[in-house]
């Protein structure tokens, strides 16, 4: 591995879980708090992981960023609705540093490119399901790959630097399945395809992903919405590319392929509804609210995805 | 950079430039030669490039595999018309040694799965313009970039493992621009989307690819060879994932683009176009007699292909 030191702003579900592998693996990591920081500062970190568990008694804890070392990799594992602290949070930096972002959704990166430069910031779509049960307490589900690519402000393919292909084989030692793709763009909006509809709706009609896909008229309304997504993330492409049929193109057939996918899964609750239930906020804005801005920009018309936008914001105000 | 140290098996213009950039970075580089080797061996390797020159007044020349110290990574950078003679010029190896195979076409890693366990290749596919003019003589013209991708034996998606991602650094740290793919399988076939009907047609009809492209009727035949070569790949996308309509699936867009991108370029002698005007022989097997084979596998009708592939057979024969 290499000599890079991380550190994971907000050790819950997803900071803890990939934090804690890094750790094992023999990186140097260093972990920021707030609720939990005393029982982790006391405790260590369990992840009860599909993958092999992982007890660290002791973890670098911190319940200020101000008090960490020099950081090489800041790894940014909050939901996207606390962005806006993102200022205060951040460790101080070693030349060069990196940031991934392991967020969902669309224009996410805006806050973070105000703090380093962009060609320094790296998106990571996680595909996995896990949950925090406790303090300090993960439990890791299934999946687990981290798709990496380097962010373009102007939303173009990019090529990842040599930090980043450095910090992608930290994670693939660390026992972290890892994707590298050259357009987050597209690939944001590819996982969009699956967001929207199911963590729209989850929240919307309170189900799981079985129960979605049990009712033919909500199947339908799905598909409506993904074709809806991948029609406006097509549009950007062509609009981007400057030509029309750009190879940035999502397929329709993606919008099948997602269908069989959620099918074959293990009944599923979203991220969305887990958030709903847990009267936590919910990230209604980078999931449907930018997608759907996004449409506007370009002139294309999302009826179903307006309205489930509108239907989760009244839904996340009572929340 | 990492500490691994590199073979480039074959010095020609596609080894000679990635091994002379992987030198000028810092790497340990280990040349194999046959004919250059005195030339090599005395006065180093020059690389005119477009990307900044390079001079190397020493290099490790080898004129015998056997001479070499373990290797860690094994570049294969020979013609595909030679891997016959692979199994001769493979150096000793370092335990969990990767073989990088630096050729274009399909089925063309199998006399290397013999030698080294499956799960250490890796393919690169190289979207380079590069010529030999001289013993240790390089001219980089045009691009030059690399994608990797792990081999798969039964042609499925697989991720790079660490060892690879070190490579992918230690590549674009020495400034060569990198992009990984999970489906090494269908890169080859949206390389060949291009490869099959440039190549082909540059040697039948002497032609450059400003002079193909200049000809309607000609242009036509490359649209059509384009749409063969997709429909071969979604036929075996949607074999290997037992489902219609697999996300693995080219889409037939790609077709234009490629015309739309080839337009756009200097006006190009394809690499065959090269080797039959120097008298070499062409790497007809792996660009086309595989392709059209594995369409006879899935009864995919492939008129032009097949009238293409005879047509080169032939003049590759007399050459």
């Amino acid at each position: 591995m290499s000599a890079k030191r991380y550190a994971i702003i907000g050790t819950g579900a997803i900071g803890g879980y990939y934090g804690a592998r890094l750790q094992q693996s023999g990186c140097d990591v260093h972990f920021l708090l707030r609720g939990d920081y005393d029982d982790v500062n006391k405790n260590g970190l369990v992840v009860e992981s599909v993958d092999g568990d992982i007890t660290l008694p002791q973890v670098n804890a911190y319940n200020n960023p101000v008090a960490m070392p020099p950081i090489d990799v800041v790894v940014i594992a909050l939901k996207t609705t606390q962005n806006h602290y993102l200022q205060k949070l951040m460790p101080p930096l070693n030349d060069g540093a990196v940031v991934l972002i392991l967020q969902n959704g669309l224009d996410i990166e805006a806050e973070i490119a105000q703090m380093v430069p962009p060609e320094n910031i790296m998106g990571g779509l996680c595909f996995v399901c896990s949950n925090k049960v406790g303090p300090g307490h993960i439990c890791h589900l299934d999946y687990g790959k981290i798709q990496l690519g380097a962010y373009s402000a102007a939303n173009q393919p990019r090529s990842l630097t040599t930090a980043m292909l450095e910090i992608a084989a930290d994670l693939r030692k660390a026992n972290i399945s890892i994707d590298v793709t050259e357009d987050l763009f597209m690939a944001r909006w590819r996982k969009l395809v699956w967001n929207v509809p199911y963590n729209g709706l989850s929240v919307v009609l309170d189900a799981t992903t079985e129960e979605l896909m049990a009712d033919s008229r909500v199947k339908a309304r799905i598909l409506t919405l993904m074709t809806e997504v991948i029609t406006t993330a097509n549009a950007w492409a062509d609009h981007l590319s400057k030509e029309t049929g750009s190879t940035r193109q999502i397929p329709l057939t993606w919008a099948t392929s997602m269908l069989v996918a959620t099918t074959r899964m293990k009944p599923y609750r979203t991220s969305m509804k887990i958030d709903f239930d847990e009267g936590r906020p919910l990230e209604v804005e980078a999931i449907l609210g930018n997608p759907v801005r996004a449409a506007a920009e370009l002139d294309v018309a999302v009826p179903e995805m307006e309205k489930l936008y509108e239907q989760v914001k009244v839904l996340s105000k009572k929340n």
